[in-house]
């Protein structure tokens, strides 16, 4: 298959892009680059030095004898995004191409209209060149399953069958998103399953847990070819940052009761439901909804395990939680799709957690200790994020 | 109270700014006055002229002895936003500032991306200014019964409780919007409800049905008060439209099988609506959704009731449906909680009937035939709406 992955600078859209080539696909690369400039804005780095796109495609070409063709502009820009589909002709697109950071869209105005701008019109100028180009491109876009909140109820994946009054339908499942970066997604869905119904496009609609781990088969053949590790609390996520504070003798950050429970997935296994969903494309005009997850764990119940398992003293502490959320809830969610496919997914272990700890143990000098703690506070409209002194940069 | 109207300039924002200010509230408009921009565009104009703006407000203070504070901009313009509401310090925001015809949004992808940007960031800017500003304002936000679409249960006013394998919860109910313009409405209310949750803002979101009738007590005071009255296919509401094909002999176009029913409301019913909501603010941290309808008809059972009253011969035609919808449906929606307020409804008769197509009679010369067929087709991404020899214009 000819696929386009969208955002493959990123910290699983690189990996997404080299294991997709691997595998036999002839594969593009777009990606505007603005993750980078995300971190000079900040002042954080990836705690790992990551390589730029270039020289990533050229070391993958020595090391696999693969081209992957890179092409950098900006979704926004509908003559780009037109060109680039015109020229690569791909059979699936997936779309990671999105400001992912739910912090991020929080710090101010500016910031959450960014967020959303950059997130539904990107995504809307993808609608309509393959509605324009060819109909039939499979779109595979990233969702989250943030996008459903914590309802009191078992979560479907996409779609609930209501029986109400004596009447049924099966109906989208609602939304209850909990910062302005998942309601980008939010809209981004209800723009796609309407695309999908007037235009006959064919999209995945991949709710994604929060991902772990920072190591693939493919990032694992040369250091040239490693991914980003984010431990600042703008872009990182929950356990690899627990795993980088353990790494250098920092408490673990766990925001109040520490109960929020989230959907939690292997690195790998992201690439695997990818691939997954590339192989098996929907029908033309169907929108489908898979939640890509293998487990679910409360923070708490994180912070614990890594406390266990992490060949070092670890403490934990609990902080006032910035976001607005329940820190106790009910959370269940189906994710039965992607295993009827073939996921055989790598569950959360000791081995895993041991291999993030001593990773950034190696690269411990480079974690600028003010970018850790959350300076992001849901309740305000505006909050400071500048770190002084910035960090080592790549 | 101190009401500011946004999109006072509009079809429903003006008269709703007039009977505000008769009731004795204080009265502000906000308009970038786009809304006579879109007619130069499609080269249309209402059916009945309309005085600008400021000589609207001057007749206003003639007739009534009242003043209604003008502010014009574009509320993209967050400076703009929050100075206005500096100034103004308002209890209550009635917004209607936003790009509000379906096929005007389903024209071509820059119409498409212009009604979600616009729609979106304007309210996005008017919640952080609300949060900064005055959490206390209440803000009553004019969206759509389009944003439901047509499900087969019972539509509810904003949430449903769904019991879910053997668990129960109230939540928002599924939304299933028909256009690019629908959708920015449903991606205004996540993003509405959201900003209640975190910064205990107050707002009612008013899931409105199709208006019809161009006649409110006020704006009969004087010729220069009338409002709008359109008749073209992108911006002339069903009912409307109908009165004034009527009036000029051309058939009433009925989209396909003309099953679709909607929910409508007589256009002083809106007025009164939007009173009751400012009269009967939520609480601190609630956001609520009235259902703002007062009955419902086929388009076909429409097009038939205006053939029997109009004063007038009149034919009916199927025409192919540009929209992609379905054209025979279960359609039932709740609404109970305006009519709790008090609202007494004005339902549709003969004699409205008779007075629109009597108006359009009136200033039939003014219409450009060319502009009634449908010419914004759903199935594809860009569609030509240019009317040659435009209009008499105002």
């Amino acid at each position: 298959m000819r696929i386009l992955v969208l955002g493959g600078d990123g910290y699983l859209g690189w990996p997404t892009a080299l294991h997709l080539s691997k595998r036999g696909n002839e594969v593009g690369i777009v990606d505007s680059l603005i993750r980078r400039h995300y971190d000079d804005e900040m002042g954080v780095s990836s705690l790992v030095p990551i390589r730029q796109l270039q020289r990533r495609v050229a070391t993958w070409k020595e090391v696999s004898g693969l081209t992957i063709q890179p092409f950098i502009g900006d979704l926004q820009e509908y003559h780009f995004v037109h060109e680039t589909l015109q020229s690569f002709e791909p059979d699936a697109i997936v779309h990671f191409a999105e400001q992912r950071s739910a912090p991020y869209s929080m710090i101010d105005r500016e910031h959450a209209v960014y967020t959303q701008v950059n997130n539904v019109v990107g995504t809307l100028n993808l609608l309509y060149a393959i509605a324009e180009l060819n109909p039939e491109i499979h779109l595979v876009k990233l969702g989250t399953m943030g996008e459903y909140g914590a309802p009191n109820i078992e979560i479907e994946e996409g779609f609930i069958e209501i029986t109400h009054k004596g009447r049924t339908d099966v109906l989208p499942f609602p939304k209850q998103p909990g910062s302005f970066y998942h309601l980008s997604k939010v809209h981004d869905s209800h723009n796609i399953m309407f695309a999908c119904r007037i235009w006959g496009l064919r999209s995945t609609d991949l709710n994604q847990g929060i991902v772990y781990g920072q190591q693939t088969e493919e990032t694992a053949m040369h250091p040239d070819l490693v991914t980003r590790f984010d431990y600042d609390a703008v872009f990182g996520t929950v356990l690899n940052r627990f795993a980088i504070q353990a790494a250098v003798g920092y408490p673990l950050t766990v925001y109040g009761k520490g109960g929020q429970t989230r959907a939690m997935l292997d690195i790998r296994d992201t690439l695997a439901c990818v691939e997954l969903a590339c192989l098996n494309p929907p029908e033309a005009g169907e929108f489908r909804v898979f939640n890509q997850f293998t487990e679910s764990f409360s923070v708490r119940q994180l912070a614990e395990w890594v406390q266990r398992a992490a060949p070092v003293e670890v403490t934990v502490e609990s902080i006032p939680d910035p976001r607005v959320e329940k820190e106790e809830h009910f959370y269940q969610a189906v994710t039965t799709k992607l295993p009827s496919l073939g996921l055989h997914p790598h569950l959360l272990g000791d081995e895993l957690i041991v291999s993030l700890v001593e990773l950034a143990m190696r690269h411990r000098d480079r974690v600028n200790f003010e970018a850790i703690r959350p300076t992001v506070n849901w309740r305000s409209t505006k909050s400071e994020v500048s770190v002084t002194g910035g960090s080592v940069g790549e």
